[in-house]
């Protein structure tokens, strides 16, 4: 019907792919007649001339139904899932997915692993003994039955097309597009079984993407295209300059994420975490307005039933449920090592990228697809943004198992602090908010 | 030493790649640890963001050194080769270089088949009874010292990561680029052994790049490149708006060349197969200047001894010589069908590109790489631009043998003519020349 040398051809010179060629294209991946040599040259065609609404609508759908799209009508109830583009510490999942599922919101839940200098929600819910991340569909149907949220990986059936081109585009420097990242992220998301989505999109220097407008313009692209298929879309454009909380790492970060659920938790991401769910239930109708989605929200923490939540969920999915009252029992590293400040001031800056790295060079990240994490490892902020400092007072703990690459952690961390002689003004984590078919 | 990902991304980002790197990237074509996918995506890359002059030698020189790089210091003399981006109607080779070889020039020629509307020199010679264009590389050495030039086909030592490229390119509509097309061209006419090039660079709209800065930013490419690998070279920048000479197929072509080295052949052809076989002489330091150098080339139809040494040719590579004198020896179309004028007036323009389509379709070209072409049919010109039509008088003759594709030829023909009021000015039919290292 088509042929891929001129579908290629078109997209070469800058025109816009009709909704068929764009069917016909996804489809050879599994039909076996378009080369990955003919998709490469056509996904860098597109990060050269990029695509339009209609063609990234047409490529997020294709995409989602290479696989299945799972159908959750079966269980009644509202079904909204957050994603998140990735930031150093963030750790969100882990708090808003029970206190969404306390105020009553389904949350199924695929999620991701990490590669490079931000960790993945897979990774921190494994430092859990005993987690199973790793559900049948059928499975994940029933979990979400019986405790109210689900978080799995990508499993073989959700979107095959996208896991094919992914791959396609780490090998060929085809990832940095934004219809291509949309169209990624949606396809994967929309196959879940959703009402409604919110999304996180992060902006900053330890963003992927470093300027607001690129932000911006994801965060329209992935509303549109949730919207044009008859889902509710609300995003927060939110600042990643510094690391979210304190803790980087993986069994780390599961502790900061039981201490916000338990009201303990540092202030940014209690916050970012409780306006992200309340913005799940409002989108899924349970609260007159977000001002309400907000007050529901922080009473599942103060009357400890999204602790509860997330409770039943690590039982249901395997995991040892005593972590939640006794940390202790997560994996810990065997050495702390203090960097401390060589000046006295204020923290003005604090760079999330090499705090990321650091991380990931400790252990915490991989490097390579098939590095392995080490749970225990990480790094543990103690002064962020806006704290004063005596020159000798610590800034951060090193938490370590190999002290090879402890010297190379170590500067990276030195050179993400900057001090200065005055109190830095704070600006707002959430930058901006926008919603489609939601409000 | 690199990884392909990052010399993509490098490209990808509008920098100049270096030398080493272009190096690895092309040696990675044998080695196996680059793939086919990378390889395109990097063309499409290139193709998009240009390559500077120093990237376009690294590339020409590391295609050339990826096979055998023939020595012919063994057999004394100049060797001079041609290269034409190809026309229609284009035969100047099969003219050209016997009369360059009765002028005491070496001539070392690997040729290409035809593809689409232009057609391949080997196709053509082909036609000729029993001709062999399929020479080893010790063999294309014999003959040329035999008789003094040899047109074969490229051979699977001859830069073998040029042909896996160009059929890479061919599949994913990255052909379209100044640098790829020329350090694909140069790489193959380096490997041959030549010490200088003449280049045929066709414009206009019967010609691969239609406007005249691309042309000229070809020649002057490859010149440039030629020129840094210690070559002598010249290019033509010639006219290709209508079709060279009166006949388009294969057999006719070959007797049209006969009949210009008889002297008895039509003067655009005849003139600019001299000019260039001229350029070669020159090249060759065989004359004191090009006015000389015409004056030899002119003479050695007149006396003969081009069309001898055509016929030395032949015989040398298998063919029946007797065609010389009898080229009623070659193959016939069965039939013989007039597309004639419907008004009265002059031809003010005739379409190249629809004529070579319409010689493709009644077989005489290939439409894919697999196809078979037939010798016998064609298109004979009996009208040109300039010359006075009356209504019902016979414009051309197609040759045909299947006239399934008859009516098509035939429509493409009568829309390829332009017949007006009045005499149209003619253009010269070489626009420019250049030398580098040459003059």
């Amino acid at each position: 019907m088509f042929r891929a040398v001129d579908v290629i051809r078109k997209k070469r010179d800058g025109e816009a792919l009709s909704r068929a060629e764009i069917e016909w294209m996804v489809g050879g991946i599994a039909r076996g007649d378009v080369a990955d040599y003919q998709w490469s040259a056509l996904l860098m065609a597109i990060v050269w001339r990029g695509m339009d609404r209609p063609e990234t609508v047409a490529l997020t759908e294709a995409m989602m139904r290479s696989g299945t799209v799972v159908d959750l009508s079966s269980i009644p109830g509202p079904k909204v899932d957050k994603h998140s583009t990735g930031g150093v510490g963030d750790k969100t999942s882990l708090i808003l997915a029970p206190i969404a599922a306390a105020a009553g919101v389904l949350v199924p839940m695929v999620s991701g692993r990490g590669l490079g200098h931000t960790g993945g929600t897979l990774d921190k819910l494994e430092s859990i003994p005993g987690f199973r991340v790793d559900a049948t569909l059928d499975r994940y149907r029933e979990i979400l039955g019986e405790a109210g949220l689900v978080l799995i990986g990508q499993t073989a059936e959700i979107a095959p097309a996208d896991r094919f081109l992914y791959a396609l585009r780490d090998a060929t420097s085809t990832v940095e597009s934004i219809p291509l990242l949309a169209s990624s992220i949606m396809s994967k998301k929309l196959a879940e079984g959703i009402d409604g989505l919110v999304l996180d999109v992060k902006t900053g220097d330890g963003a992927f993407l470093k300027n607001l407008e690129d932000s911006r313009t994801l965060a329209e692209t992935m509303c549109d295209v949730g919207a044009s298929m008859g889902k509710k879309m609300v995003a927060l454009i939110t600042r990643m300059d510094q690391p979210l909380g304190l803790a980087i790492g993986n069994a780390i970060e599961v502790e900061e994420s039981l201490a916000c659920l338990k009201g303990e938790g540092p202030d940014d991401l209690t916050d970012l975490s409780v306006e992200l769910a309340a913005e799940m239930v409002a989108l899924a109708r349970l609260a007159r307005d977000l001002d309400e989605a907000r007050s529901i929200c922080r009473r599942t923490i103060a009357d400890g039933s999204a602790l509860e939540t997330f409770r039943r969920l690590i039982a249901v999915q395997g995991g040892d449920p005593r972590v939640v009252d006794d940390p202790g029992r997560l994996p810990r590293a065997r050495k702390a090592v203090e960097v401390k400040a060589e000046r006295p001031g204020w923290v003005g800056r604090l760079d999330a990228y090499p705090v990321g790295l650091a991380s990931m060079i400790l252990g915490a990240g991989r490097e390579r697809v098939d590095s392995k994490i080490n749970p225990a490892v990480g790094v543990r902020l103690i002064k962020k943004v806006g704290d004063p400092v005596e020159a000798g007072e610590p800034l951060c703990t090193l938490l370590v198992d190999d002290e090879s690459g402890l010297a190379r952690a170590a500067d990276l961390i030195e050179g993400a602090y900057h001090i200065g002689d005055e109190a830095p003004s704070l600006a707002p984590l959430i930058v901006e908010r926008m919603a489609e078919g939601a409000d």
